[in-house]
């Protein structure tokens, strides 16, 4: 007999192996879903939201008292509680992704060969998509929409904390996949907590997960990028560099500065490192500190910054590799572009940077020579954002360098294929 | 004491962990070096292959004295066998790759934002490539000018009975590394032919590798897809359709037949399965199969297949599922577009799949509802080539769905970055 784990290890294995079949078989119907079709299945998904509105704040009410009991911190409290203007905000979510261009058969590039073939590259969904994502029950509608947009099944594993605010959700989904004659099992939510149904996901369901997409805190996505056996979508951090050139105009950089640090600190594009170029560190630096502090950030710099700037605190070694996601920035000064580089491709993660210079060709060289998945000139590095690079909505910032990089959207959740048209060529011998 | 055994394994794992990080360091200078750089290093590498041609046909004859000895089969024997003629072919092909577009810089697209920030995706490097090849020398020169024209460090791994010519080749492609002033470890080949040495590749070296990329037979790939811990480009065979619909010019399709079955049988775009609109079984079956037989082709059919044409043998289930890379053809007659891509559906690779019709709208349901890397109109699926499709030159074909797709040349062999330029931006609270 075997003792009770083993059954619910058992048990898990077989109820994602058959997640995992019911995905890959809703994936055929959904690729060769009209736009028309998919279009009118999120706009049902949205109105069920809204219609459902109560049912989703009480199934919510359960994960708050349950999170309460559980003592879990007042962030994590705030990002499981809906209300009336959160829920509008999910159908406003969804609408959004139903009015985005549909990508699957949008002909990405053609030409012509010698012989009269014609050659199109098509986009086609990717398949299947797992994503496993933290108590943020809106994340529920936000990924299962956009796979849905996409041509895509999908796999939602989210936290168990919002395991009632999800389902519910959810039921609102599914409700919009029937009501346009799709099938249900194109939006499926893992219908247990165990936490051994992620690492069943992170092997791939005998084949029948093409990716996975973890949205949540590096610890989740250190778990998944090391665990999986699929290709991940993600981004480990986001130690995102602001360079002030000597030809950065003051005031502009005063203002980048405050923005890219300060307009929300806990976001993957909020900058953490400050690096200013030491030929104008007498000019710009205390007032670029300055204004900092005053909005309420706190000050970490080298000996040559502390100097400048007497409020600074150390900044030690591990301050370059860290990111804050807080009111906390490290400051540095830099011989011109090249130390900013050589600074940035040492410590840097790799998602985002940004330069503000006046001359041309320090931001060529910052560009060229730094390999980031974002570059910025002259604007914030709170711009690294789907939404804000016209996507539309993103399922996450990828800062890998296979299939998609940067904001990830739509059409980064496609593949494509080949249509080849001809008038009876043969290859030649 | 440690054996003998553990000794060479810890030794294998020291040496190619030096590999790895010789790569990456490599991969850095390569990826910023300019296309004029590049070119002249490929016209180097030509030149020396040129130039040495006497060492290199002496380095290959130890080879085929121990191929003989060793036993290899004739067409090992081919393979491996390098003489002036193949020589210089190795010296076009470089040739040829020098001259492709230096993909690294390119932009992907660019796009504007109302907020006046112009957005642009741009090219760049993968990183490091392994590539890991049986005992065909040339692809040690094809797999290697192909990374370096991507601006890519790579690690190659050929077979071991093809050793002393492959590190004949190699040396001369690092002549022309080090003639053009980059760094020689821009390409590696793995300096022990310890079969370990694939184990360590496969678990991506420390992430030092980027991307696996096998050349060889069907065991190889599967062995390279079952253990890497990287992104592979492959397929692991080409079980390529032809379809006749009744639409179908009878003349055409005979042509087509022909060449998609017979003009080289053993490559991936070989058509394996012939599959017939029942409605023009009566009139255009005998005429294809005949051709076939003449040219020299086995013939396995259906039932209905062998009642029209009686040289048929008969086909097994297994039969659908084979990859000859033979002078033989499994035939079915099928109810039209539907039961063809039902067909395909079931039992294709996803490699390459034709129909020949003069119905747009068969044409139409073929493309869009198979869901293979390269589809054909009209055309032979011998077809499927990067260097058919205008890419110069290829590294593979692959079949899977991220990031590479169908013929692999130095465009799938690059990645992107975001470039984003403002006057001042700051993103609103």
């Amino acid at each position: 007999m075997l003792d009770k784990r083993e059954s619910d290890t058992q048990n898990v294995v077989a109820i994602m192996a058959e997640v995992g079949r019911k995905a890959r078989a809703a994936a055929r119907p959904l690729a060769l879903a009209s736009a028309e079709r998919k279009y009118a299945a999120l706009i049902g998904m949205a109105e069920a939201v809204r219609q459902n509105m109560k049912s989703i704040i009480e199934a919510n009410a359960i994960d708050i008292a349950n999170g309460e009991a559980a003592g879990l911190s007042p962030a994590m409290m705030d990002r499981l509680r809906l209300d009336e203007s959160r829920i509008r905000g999910i159908e406003d979510g969804i609408r959004a992704i139903a009015e985005l261009k549909d990508p699957v058969g949008e002909i990405i590039a053609e030409w012509d060969r010698p012989n009269g073939l014609h050659i199109e590259r098509v986009r086609t969904p990717l398949g299947v998509i797992g994503v496993i994502y933290e108590s943020r029950p809106n994340v529920t509608a936000d990924a299962g929409a956009l796979c849905l947009k996409a041509g895509n099944a999908v796999i939602l594993r989210g936290g168990s904390d919002s395991a009632h605010s999800s389902a519910a959700i959810h039921a609102c989904l599914k409700q919009g996949l029937k009501s346009a004659g799709l099938p249900e099992d194109a939006i499926q939510l893992v219908p247990t907590t165990d936490r051994a149904a992620v690492g069943e996901m992170l092997k791939g369901l005998s084949g029948n997960v093409d990716v996975i997409v973890p949205r949540g805190g590096r610890s989740l996505v250190e778990r998944v990028q090391n665990e999986a056996r699929v290709p991940v979508f993600a981004h480990l951090e986001g130690i995102c560099h602001l360079y002030v050139d000597k030809s950065a105009k003051l005031d502009m950089t005063i203002d980048i500065a405050l923005n890219a640090k300060m307009r929300r600190t806990g976001i993957c594009g909020a900058t953490e490192s400050l690096l200013i170029d030491r030929a104008v560190a007498s000019t710009h630096l205390v007032p670029i500190l300055q204004k900092l502090e005053a909005a309420g950030c706190e000050i970490r710099g080298t000996d040559e910054v502390m100097a400048l700037y007497e409020a600074a605190i150390p900044a030690e070694e591990q301050d370059w590799a860290t990111e804050y996601l807080d009111a906390i920035i490290s400051v540095k000064l830099v011989d011109g572009v090249s130390e900013a580089i050589d600074h940035i491709e040492n410590w840097s993660s790799h998602h985002t940077e940004a330069i503000v210079a006046e001359d041309p060709a320090a931001v060529e060289r910052f560009f060229n020579e730094i390999d980031s998945a974002i570059l910025l000139h002259n604007a914030s590095t709170q711009f690294a954002d789907g939404g804000e690079f016209g996507m539309g909505a993103e399922i996450g910032i990828a800062t890998g360098r296979m299939h998609a990089r940067g904001p990830v959207g739509v059409e980064q959740l496609t593949s494509f294929k080949y249509r080849v048209r001809g008038n009876g060529q043969v290859r030649p011998s």
